[in-house]
């Protein structure tokens, strides 16, 4: 599967347009929440899909286009909430985030670049797509968990 | 502000056609934190709309269309995860969710019908819009929350 031009443009768009709106929080306590929230609707329907590639649920290419709508709007929210002083409280996020940000902005990255070919995948209707990116998607997601998130 | 014709459609496919992936999830608990988790996204976004239809941060269009589209993808999650047997447990759902079930989709269908009209005004790129909107919504939130849930 390749990223069409159109796809390539998607990206570089939503890797370079902060979103404005996004550093809003009142309190610390209040990303945390946010940022866990938005992970775990984007967990839910990242999920579906994967049972879908995997075969353990029947290939549906409605219900794929539907999850991978949730993602597509979902994926670019948690990011912005890890904002300084949230490293402490219900969290997993481990201080690595905060320390090495340039390695978590690329890991951020790379699961935004992996979110969009899985969006260019779910619009084909082909299951071997979908087989292909779920599976970058899940390593972009294992990633992120590996190396800056506690057990 | 009126809707226009095309918001009307939009209105009628969103709230005739089922998600039909939401239905999907292992355990209660499950349910109960995806619906809490889309909850708070949809709260997050609201909260910074409502903040400046009341004049508590400057109002930016560009933002409001940003926070907008997040409410737009998320405001139809949490209701299909009202699953049976998720009125136990760490919720405040009230058990007139599954007893008064067409009430619960009247509310529902407020809350989806006032978004819609969010949608519509977020981009007329108006604060009067946006504060008409906002109270809208906010009053349709409001009826859910006094009907459905545990203070």
């Amino acid at each position: 599967m390749k990223l069409k031009g159109f796809g390539y443009i998607l990206t570089c768009l939503t890797l370079t347009v902060s979103f404005s709106a996004s550093a809003q929080f009142a309190k610390p306590e209040d990303a945390i929440k946010y940022r866990k929230a938005a992970l775990t609707v984007l967990g839910t329907h990242f999920s579906r899909l994967g049972a879908m590639a995997q075969g353990k649920t029947p290939f549906d290419a409605k219900q794929v286009i539907e999850n991978e709508a949730v993602i597509e709007a979902v994926a670019k929210l948690p990011w912005s909430a890890f904002v300084e002083g949230s490293d402490k409280g219900e969290t997993k996020a481990k201080p690595e985030i905060w320390k090495d940000a340039a390695k978590f902005k690329e890991a951020q990255d790379r699961f935004m670049t992996e979110s969009l070919k899985l969006s260019v995948a779910a619009k084909s209707g082909k299951l071997e797509d979908l087989k292909t990116a779920t599976a970058a998607v899940g390593g972009a997601c294992k990633n992120c968990h590996d190396n800056f998130r506690e057990k």
